[in-house]
């Protein structure tokens, strides 16, 4: 009980796990112990034509769960899919939430849960300056979260992610509330994820433990004077590393066995686990620079046609990826020792000539088994784009601020420069 | 959805944590953020003399709570003990329970809260054969959990174990409603715990950390015909083993210091943070052989005076690690790698001529450092008194059913035969 002029506090929390192969034909008996009567499904309309959304919705109903199955969820929510979510929600009136599918699915059960609990509209609650970052007062409805990709660890952090096209940026929700109350995480629904899903979900899985590994130190931060203004992202701390460490390991040592073949379900099972380890781990520490760019990079264009999806599209993990290198070679003399720690885990064996240059080369190595685009050239941008790009990561500052080194806008130039061709 | 002999799913939960320095004085915003409006303040007598029940209890107050302080608490908490904090929150009918010491003090807060919630007697809900086993259906009130010892994780487990001295043993009453809901870590809290105790405590979470870790793994088990079958401690999995190598790392790198100087806050800190990372291992995985034992060693002699310690007594950690040595090296061929890894971690360096004694060899090591008692004979026990520490340890059978390699009484008999001297 001292005062002092730094921060000393770190919390760490995580959603309840049930992980296996096999675990989501628990989903009856999970929904059941929440206390669930008559839920909302809710998943996308790829997913929607897998056998799995009629056995979830099967296993619900055969512990007498009444389920109406919400299938429009957007790959990247929009206020609009988003307002959708909410308007079904509000007329069937459940008692709890379960999804099922990507981020997005998820991100979407978060966010009608919480506007059926606490009323209002979206914007309210979304981010300021965007919104007007409206806090809920209590606890949402609970909420069962069924990741069927090894990627954006949703099931475990408390934000929700939107896209606002007409103002060219990404946005979120973020609050405690909002981190669902029992995920189910199941290798078997990995099977029919085509290779492009895995590369790029596993590539974001690696740079949420990354970014939050390599974040600002949460004692470096001044004190907070409430409880109420410590940020939901803190920066590094004992127990967010932990998690972080282990998610670089599993994907030193995974992914690229994960994105070769489906039906390696150990692989694609310890991805799964490595995304749901970096969700915890990130959604205490936080991610930074590459996920600024991402949002640009992801908004911006549509003109990339990622094998195995339906339409030309910027899958995540691809626009977080591709400026990762960069990001780390500009981050790294803020750290050194961590940076080298980051690619010793991900590539499994000690470096040698360590320097700036070893975690961009263990991650281009990465990026390229696994079939990644090589930079924001294959991703349709040019030099023209830079302004557009500089500007829409610049209006991240929730997330810049817990980078090791603050980028100015001429260093987020830079980076986004050196990243239109990684090799 | 596919049907396997063997067990293919494994659960995580853990208590939201809040650590750091000076973290105990959000005490009053946690409280109320759990919609705490009158509670019961749980601790025992010696806590009871420091200044901290009265800060806390202000910290409460300063937000509108009412307070009531039941600093009865039991260091090895009886029914009658038990008993009496559950008549004392009927009495005040709390909307929420803090507990602020060491494990005894949360564990009553846990006990205390299921029987004011659920209604009936400790015994029915105590684990079979003793009790009926009986299982609470629905959620406790808010408890909020401040240890003030680095050792037993209650604030992140199930668990709430009780003595019965009448029928010499120690057992306990296990359910995932009893986990806190939230927790606060705070360093400057372990201050005026005397070397002894710290000691005991660092032994406790080394060997929660240990036993995990060399647990049967969960995957050995056959499948549970429901999930309701499925035991709390379910053996060792990826995420357990996560929590417990960095409690074995943090224990083998800081226990001595926090041991030596009182005034180490970094040490007693990160003593603390493994003690909960332990818990949270512990509560998934599981503990066995030298738990097993401990019950019998701390149940049947009250001769031994630890310094620091107001009476003859044997401490928690004193009672489990007296039996380690052996029992280590007795599971050694069941996992000799693991083995060999949990010495690696706990002497910080590679193991020479690695072998059964290895293990046994760093905890000896460590046990002497810190001043722990030799072995049983320290401790007051015979060679007399082997046939009923031998009774008492088979008794729990739910415990060394996550052995790596199960004993016969035989075993436990060797076992703890070699552990009346350990050097």
């Amino acid at each position: 009980m001292t005062h002092q002029t730094h921060e000393t506090v770190f919390t760490m929390e995580a959603t309840p796990v049930k992980f296996g192969r096999g675990a989501a034909s628990e989903a009856g008996w999970e929904a059941a112990r929440l206390g669930m009567r008559r839920v909302i499904l809710i998943t996308d309309p790829h997913v929607a034509r897998l056998p799995i959304v009629d056995d979830v919705a099967a296993q619900l109903r055969s512990v007498g769960i009444e389920v109406s199955v919400f299938d429009r969820s957007r790959v990247e929510p929009t206020l609009e899919s988003l307002e959708e979510a909410v308007a079904f929600a509000r007329a069937f009136n459940p008692d709890g939430f379960v999804s099922l599918g990507g981020g997005s699915s998820i991100d979407t059960a978060k966010v009608a849960n919480l506007l059926l609990t606490h009323g209002g509209e979206i914007l309210e609650y979304v981010n300021a300056p965007i919104g007007a970052g409206r806090k809920p007062t209590g606890p949402l409805l609970p909420h069962l979260a069924i990741p069927t990709t090894p990627g954006s660890g949703s099931e475990a952090t408390t934000v929700a992610v939107l896209d606002l096209p007409e103002l060219k940026v990404k946005t979120g929700i973020s609050h405690r509330y909002l981190r669902p109350s029992q995920a189910i995480v199941d290798p078997e629904l990995t099977r029919s994820a085509p290779s492009a899903v895995i590369a790029s979900a596993g590539l974001d899985v690696v740079c949420h433990a990354a970014e939050s590994y390599l974040s600002r130190p949460f004692d470096s931060r001044p004190q907070p004077k409430t409880p109420d203004e410590r940020p939901p992202y803190q920066g590094s701390n004992p127990v967010a590393d932990v998690w972080s460490s282990q998610a670089l390991r599993y994907g030193g040592q995974y992914l690229r066995r994960a994105v070769a073949d489906a039906d390696d379900l150990e692989a694609r099972g310890m991805m799964m686990l490595a995304a749901t380890m970096a969700g915890v781990g990130f959604g205490s520490a936080g991610v930074h620079i590459p996920h600024s760019c991402a949002y640009p990079v992801a908004g911006l264009k549509h003109e990339y046609q990622a094998e195995g999806y339906p339409s030309p599209f910027i899958p995540h993990g691809f626009s977080v990826i591709v400026t990762a290198p960069a990001a780390f070679r500009f981050t790294y003399e803020a750290m050194p020792e961590r940076h080298l720690q980051v690619a010793e885990w991900l590539t499994g064996r000690p470096i040698q000539d360590p320097g700036p240059d070893s975690l961009p080369d263990a991650l281009i190595a990465l990026m390229r088994e696994v079939g990644a685009p090589s930079g924001l050239s294959e991703l349709g941008y040019t030099e023209q784009d830079l302004p557009e790009l500089v500007a829409g990561a610049v209006k991240q500052q929730r997330l810049l601020a817990v980078a090791p080194k603050t980028p100015s806008e001429a260093d987020l130039e830079a980076i986004l420069r050196a990243s239109f061709e990684n090799w």
